[in-house]
C-alpha cells in the first residue's frame, strides 16, 4: 500500500486529486488531502473509501513532520513560495515530493542531497511550465533525431474564456489570479530574434504584440514573455538564431490593455492617497493632465492613443471605468484599483468555461529545404471544477506521481520533464484526458 | 578654538572648504579635511595656515571615532548613503553634525536623543534639498504674513551647462553624477495640480513636460519630480490645490531624451548578456524589432515617433548612438551602457563653466485679487573647481556651521532650514556670494 498526501485542495487541485482517487483502489493507495478547509479537502475527497481529508496548516511544523513521516510522497499545491518548507522536510525524511512549478533557487540546493537519499522532487509538471516543456521537447527531439536543424522555436501559451462564453468584448475574463493578470509583462521581455539579442520594456510590450492563429479557434495575439532566454539552456537550444516564449490573448486585447498600461495604471509599486475616496473615473482621470475643459473621456482620447480607437473605447467603456463609482478599496496600489474595478467585469460566471491554449511553431532546415511545423493544443473546461487549467495542471502531475510510486519513473534528485524518459510516457497517457498536440507542417521559402 | 573635520573632499566641498578656512583665522578655526585620496585633501586645504589634510577612510571605525573626538563639528560630504554611521557616532559622542543631504528615517531617528545630548545635526543645506526650501519659504512665510491665501506653488531647479560652454544639441553637459542623470525620473511623479491628485510614470514623463522661462535665460523645459506630495506636509501647506516640484533642462532636450525612455534604454533591473561585444548602433537595435530589411535609423523613426523630428534625430545622431563602435563595457545595464555612450560627448570640457537655475512660482490670492510671485536665481559656475553647484552646496552649508559654532543657530536635534530664524541669515549672508533671487510679481485674471 502506498501514501500520498496531497497538500492544497484549492481549484488547480481537483483533477490531480480526482485521478489520484480514481486509480487508488487498481494500484492500492491512500489519498490523504489537507487544506486549511477542512470542507474544501471534503469535497475534493467526496467520500471516495480510498481518500481521507484532513484539516492541515502548513505552519504548523509537527502537522508537516507528521504528514511527510506518513507518506510515501508529497504533493505541494501551495503558493510556489512554500514549496522549499515542505521540500526540505520530504529530502530530510527520505520522501518524494512533486510540484507544478518552477525549480526555484532553493529547490535545485535540494538536489544533491535528494540524489543521495534515492528521492524523486518532481517539479514543473503542470501546463505551463510542464505540458509546454513536454510537447516542444518531443518535437525538438524528433527534429534533432531525423536530422534537422533548428532554426526558429516559438512557444505561445494562453489562459483563456473559451468560445461559447466569450460574450464580452475583450474576450477574455480571469481564469486564474487576476493579480497575476494585472501585473503580466512588468519587467523587460528578452529574448533572441534571427541571431539578435531584443528587449522590450514593458511599457512597449502590448503594442508590439504579434498576431497568431491557432487551428480554427482564430486570431491571437501574443505578447512575449520576460524569461525566453533561459529556455536557450533548458532545452539545450544554446545557438538557435530565434527563440521566443509568450502570452495569448484573443485578438484586440492588447490593444486595449495598452491604455492601461501607458496610464500608468498597472503600477503596483506606490499606494494612491484616500484611495477609498477615489471613484472609478477620478481613478482614471489621476492619470491625465489638468483639463479646465475637456471631460476624462476626451482628455484620454487626446493623451492616449490607442483610445481613440472606437472598438478600444467601447471596450474601457463596458468596464466601467469612467464611471463616477466609489472603487472602495483602501490604502491600495494602482493595480489593486485596476484588479477590484476589473472584477466587477471579467469573473467567470457560474456556468463559464475556461479554455487553455498552447501553440509551438518549429521552424528548421533539412535537406537544403525548410520547414515550419506547428504543434497546437486546445483544450476547454468541463466546467468551474474541471476546468481546462486544473485538468492541465493536475493530471500531467499526477501521472509522474503514478509513475514514481510504480517505479517506472526512476530519475532522482530535482526533475523537470525534459528528457524522453520522463515526457513520453505521460504524454501518451494525457492524451486519454483529451490533451493532445495537433501538428501541421509545411515546407517555408 | 573650534575644530571642524570635513569628511570628503570632492567636487561638492571646495567651495564649502573655501569658506571654512577664509573664516578660519578671524573665528578661530582649524579644519581638518579628511578623504580616501590625501592628495585631494591637500588640494582643497592648499597649504592654509588653519587648515589640516589628513588620509581618511569612512569603513575604519578608529578614525571616524578619533576624529569625532576631535572636532566640534563634523561635515559629512560622502555620498548620502554613509551619513548615518557618522551621525550615530556624532550623537554618540555629542558632537554637531553637517550635511546637504536629505533628512534620511535613521537620521530622523537620532533626533531626541541629539536634542537630549544639545548636538544639532544639519541636513539639507545644500541647493536642492536646501536654498530651494529656504528661498520657497521666505516668500510662503512673506505671503501668509500679509494675508494672502496661497493657491499654487510651483518649484523647479536643474543643474545645467552655462550658456557661454553651451555648444552641443543637447544644451547640456553633465554637472553632476551622470548615472543619476541617466535614472532621473524613474518611478511615477506624484504631485496635485488644482486639487486633483495626479500621477504621472516614467514612460510618459518626458512627453508631459512644461515650458517655463526664466529671467533672460530663455525657455526650460520641466519634468515634475516623484516626490511632490511630501512638500504639503515640509512647507505646512496640506490645502494647496497646486504643489508641484521639477526638474529643469534646456528646451529640446525632454523630447529627444524621451526616445531613450520609450527604447527602454535607460533600464537599470537587467544586465545585458555579453555587453561587452555590443556596438552603440547594435545596443539601439536590440531595442527595436527585428526588420529583415529596414536599417536602425529607419527602425527608429518608425517605433519611436519622437525620433521621427529631425531635430531629434540630428541630437541622436551627434551622441554616436548609431556608430558600430564598440561599448566597451562588460556586465552592464542598459543604463550604465546609455552612461558610457553619453560619457563620450557630454562630460564638462576643461574651460567649461556650469550653471544653476531654480524657480519658484507662487500663485495666491489676497484681498479679491489674485498674483503671481516668481522668484528666480541663475548661478554660473566659476570655473571647474568653484562650480555653480559647490558653490551652491557648500556655502550655506558652511555658514549654516558657522552659526552653529558662534552659537547663532540655536536649534538642537535635526534640523532643516524652514525656519526663518534659520533660513533668513543664511539667505543674507549668501547675497555676497552671488546667490541672490530676482523677484517679479504680477496680478493674474
Amino acid at each position: 500500500m502506498k501514501k500520498i498526501f496531497v497538500i492544497g485542495a484549492g481549484l488547480s487541485s481537483s483533477d490531480l486529486i480526482k485521478y489520484l482517487l480514481d486509480n487508488a483502489t487498481a494500484l492500492d493507495w491512500t489519498v490523504k488531502v489537507g487544506d486549511l478547509s477542512l470542507e474544501l479537502a471534503k469535497s475534493k475527497v467526496n467520500n471516495h473509501p480510498k481518500g481521507i481529508a484532513v484539516p492541515f496548516d502548513i505552519n504548523d511544523n509537527k502537522q508537516l513532520k507528521d504528514a511527510v513521516a506518513w507518506a510515501d510522497i508529497i504533493v505541494s499545491m501551495l503558493p510556489a513560495f512554500m514549496h522549499p518548507v515542505v521540500a526540505k522536510e520530504c529530502v530530510g525524511q527520505g520522501k518524494h515530493m512533486a510540484t507544478a512549478s518552477y525549480v526555484s533557487d532553493s529547490m535545485k540546493a535540494l538536489d544533491a542531497e535528494a540524489k543521495q537519499k534515492g528521492v524523486t522532487l518532481l517539479n514543473e509538471l503542470g501546463v505551463d511550465p510542464g505540458i509546454d516543456h513536454m510537447s516542444a521537447m518531443k518535437v525538438i527531439d524528433e527534429i534533432r533525431e531525423k536530422g534537422g536543424n533548428l532554426l526558429g522555436f516559438i512557444s505561445n501559451t494562453g489562459g483563456l474564456v473559451a468560445p461559447e462564453s466569450d460574450n464580452n468584448p475583450w474576450n477574455y475574463k480571469f481564469t486564474w489570479n487576476p493579480r497575476n493578470v494585472v501585473l503580466a509583462g512588468q519587467g523587460v521581455a528578452q529574448f533572441i530574434e534571427n541571431g539578435q539579442l531584443k528587449f522590450i520594456p514593458y511599457h512597449r510590450l502590448y503594442s508590439r504584440a504579434r498576431t497568431y492563429s491557432v487551428l480554427n479557434y482564430g486570431d491571437f495575439e501574443m505578447y512575449p514573455n520576460r524569461d525566453s532566454l533561459q529556455y536557450c539552456e533548458i532545452y539545450n537550444l544554446k545557438t538557435i538564431p530565434t527563440l521566443i516564449r509568450g502570452t495569448l490573448r484573443k485578438a484586440g486585447y492588447c490593444k486595449a490593455w495598452n491604455v492601461f498600461v501607458q496610464l500608468g495604471a498597472t503600477d503596483d509599486t506606490y499606494k494612491v492617497p484616500n484611495s477609498e475616496d477615489l471613484t472609478n473615473r477620478g481613478f482614471i482621470n489621476s492619470f491625465l493632465a489638468y483639463d479646465p475643459k475637456l471631460s476624462v473621456e476626451e482628455k484620454i482620447k487626446c493623451e492616449i492613443a490607442e483610445a481613440n480607437d472606437p472598438v478600444v473605447f467601447e471596450k474601457l467603456r463596458w468596464l466601467g471605468v469612467f464611471e463616477e463609482k466609489k472603487v472602495a478599496i483602501s490604502n491600495a496600489s494602482p493595480a489593486q484599483i485596476l484588479q477590484k474595478i476589473l472584477e466587477g467585469k471579467l469573473l467567470l460566471e457560474p456556468n463559464d468555461k475556461d479554455m487553455i491554449v498552447m501553440q509551438h511553431i518549429f521552424d528548421y532546415e533539412m535537406d537544403g529545404m525548410k520547414f515550419r511545423r506547428k504543434s497546437s493544443m486546445v483544450i476547454i473546461g468541463q466546467d468551474t471544477v474541471h476546468t481546462a487549467m486544473s485538468i492541465t495542471v493536475g493530471t500531467p502531475l499526477a501521472i509522474a506521481i503514478k509513475r514514481v510510486l510504480t517505479g517506472d519513473l526512476k530519475e532522482k534528485g530535482v526533475v523537470i520533464p525534459t528528457k524522453p524518459s520522463v515526457y513520453l510516457p505521460i504524454l501518451k497517457e494525457l492524451e486519454e484526458y483529451g490533451v493532445k498536440f495537433i501538428e501541421e507542417e509545411e515546407e517555408i521559402k
